[in-house]
């Protein structure tokens, strides 16, 4: 039997926060493969709503942030989502606390169902038809991740809402559905039931420890190193330990915080040149791979704990979760966090050292 | 604001079983696409690993079915994973009882990790290069499904072994990386936290109801109907209530049983037949999508359970799971089950009524 540090075989490691076990399964990246994987052709972009001059196109503005160094009227835009998942009530809201049912001992309902109020938004990261990130100069990205922080500190003061989300989802296969560079926030009245199994582990971890368990994960991830892509004065990125995608990155902020609504203009600033960098480094090495990124701050149940610490957590799509994994939620990962790091570091070395070019050096002003 | 049963409205509904809220979002299907979808390229099968004359190509021969109406010396093969995701130990097997860490009060260890054993096959169900099970004759999808109940049933009786199940990748999106017809079977020593899951809420059902939550579950989705795919003698398929993915199908046996292992020759061709006409409805809802299967029978330690009840879960891949899904394990679903449920049964008229042929009819024998 294969040693667990023989890089061909496999080893199971435990995701403590999400209190699941992961298969890290290295030798499966040497698998044969019947299909060629196509990039999907993307459509005509002269119908695209979300470039400047189809602002019609959309539901009626939220907020625009002006670039003063642009001849555009605006540089991020915040829109309601067309096609909403959830709905906005002009309801009174009523309170709720969890997501958890009340649980009835006699007569289970196995047919549930209940109304579900909050908002969906959009954020229009260009007026521009780029399609990434990356193509937007620094500080085009400093304002998507002001605009980020502001609508979360919106939808968390608002009444009767209890959770609020910011998500990208970048290309086909990370589920979005339309090219131009956007990403989403999601609020809802009630708290999704995983979200309160992590705030548990928390919980849990502070009880056992008198720590937040982000706080000891910084000083351990920077401690081992092996994980690490980049540290910056406030931020760390690291590949998590037993993460179930391949190639995730995990982005804290040094200093305990439950709060990413609560970092100021020059957080905000440092952690938008980071994430930039990180989506080079991805693009660089999984090159038109798609991928997500979720911005994890606390909900109303747990804004100012101790043991709730902010989080961003990304992963670009190189497999397809299969049967096994939607069967036993156990994911199989192919690559190991540490080479994945190791990768994305030789990634970041060749940027800076031969300052390449992201995917369209003509839309960088 | 919209009612629940206004059929572009969200409304959540809960997933007893799982104890997960999905969110449906009929809404969501009139959403823009850029992305043209394209069938991935599928490679020269000249070179196929599973078809008949290659199988030196595969590991040793675990077990082979022959088909006495066939020139080909085996129907179904059954051949060690060249990939496995886990590895078949030659040491003694220690027992475990669950994938749940001992949790040690002082010093939480964040970077846990262990060893993981057992077995990894692949079914290969047709010696001719096709590439779905509706292709194969009604006999040969019997072998398909004896060989699936011989192998969870070797693996289930291996010492050391508590967990086994069988799954499907059909298609690039569902996670396949050989177009030729082909299943696999992965045997774990430890129970994933999952499964674990929801034995304890069948578990806790049983306790409250004293009776088992899907024998009630097969009882109300007869009543109801509107979710009903077929019922045949022994089997119930439908859409299941909250399913997390779009067009979800389970299928349950009628009477209580907790080991698909166990049934019989004449049940395993019933169910063969079930299966069949499901793909095939599947293919004429949703032509060229990937789908996925899983077998979950019982592991180890809930066998002969009468709270547990065997089911299959089979899913087609027609939407991308996207951040707020992987951030919140909060699900969004654009089609509801009853929508799903209808279409199905229309494509099981037009399949019977109008003889339309499967996918490859030269393949039929």
């Amino acid at each position: 039997m294969g040693k667990a540090s023989n890089t061909t075989s496999s080893e199971m490691r435990y995701d403590w926060l999400a209190d699941r076990w992961v298969i890290m399964a290295p030798n499966r990246t040497r698998r044969p493969d019947d299909f060629r994987r196509q990039p999907p052709s993307v459509v005509d972009p002269s119908r695209c709503p979300f470039c400047a001059g189809r602002e019609r196109e959309t539901p009626p503005e939220i907020a625009a942030y002006p670039d003063p160094h642009s001849l555009e009227r605006w540089s991020v835009r915040v829109v309601p989502n067309k096609f909403p998942a959830v709905q906005t009530s002009t309801d009174p809201w009523p309170v709720r606390e969890s997501s958890t049912p009340v649980w009835i001992p006699r007569g289970i309902d196995l047919y549930q169902r209940r109304e579900l109020t909050g908002g969906h938004e959009v954020i229009i990261e260009s007026p521009r038809h780029l399609t990434s990130l990356s193509q937007l100069d620094r500080r085009a990205v400093a304002t998507v991740f002001q605009a980020f922080r502001d609508r979360l500190h919106y939808w968390l003061e608002e009444q009767g809402i209890a959770y609020a989300v910011v998500f990208k989802n970048s290309g086909l296969d990370a589920g979005a559905s339309l090219a131009h560079v956007h990403s989403q926030l999601i609020a809802t009245d009630t708290v999704p039931a995983d979200v309160l199994r992590i705030d548990q582990r928390m919980r849990l971890f502070m009880e056992a420890e008198a720590e937040c368990v982000l706080c000891r994960m910084v000083i351990a991830e920077i401690e081992q190193g092996s994980r690490l892509v980049e540290c910056t004065p406030r931020f760390v990125a690291f590949c998590p330990f037993a993460s179930r995608l391949p190639g995730s990155i995990t982005v804290l902020p040094l200093d305990h915080s439950s709060g990413f609504e609560l970092a100021d203009d020059e957080m905000i600033e440092e952690l938008a040149g980071l994430m930039y960098r990180l989506v080079r480094q991805l693009e660089l090495c999984y090159p038109d791979a798609a991928y997500n990124f979720v911005i994890h701050t606390a909900h109303v149940g747990t804004r100012g704990s101790p043991a709730f610490h902010w989080r961003i957590e990304m992963f670009p799509r190189l497999t397809k979760v299969a049967g096994f994994e939607w069967g036993s939620e156990c994911y199989i990962n192919p690559i190991l966090p540490e080479t994945a790091a190791e990768r994305l570091r030789e990634a970041g070395q060749i940027i800076s050292h031969q300052n390449i070019s992201p995917r369209n050096t003509a839309a960088r002003e």
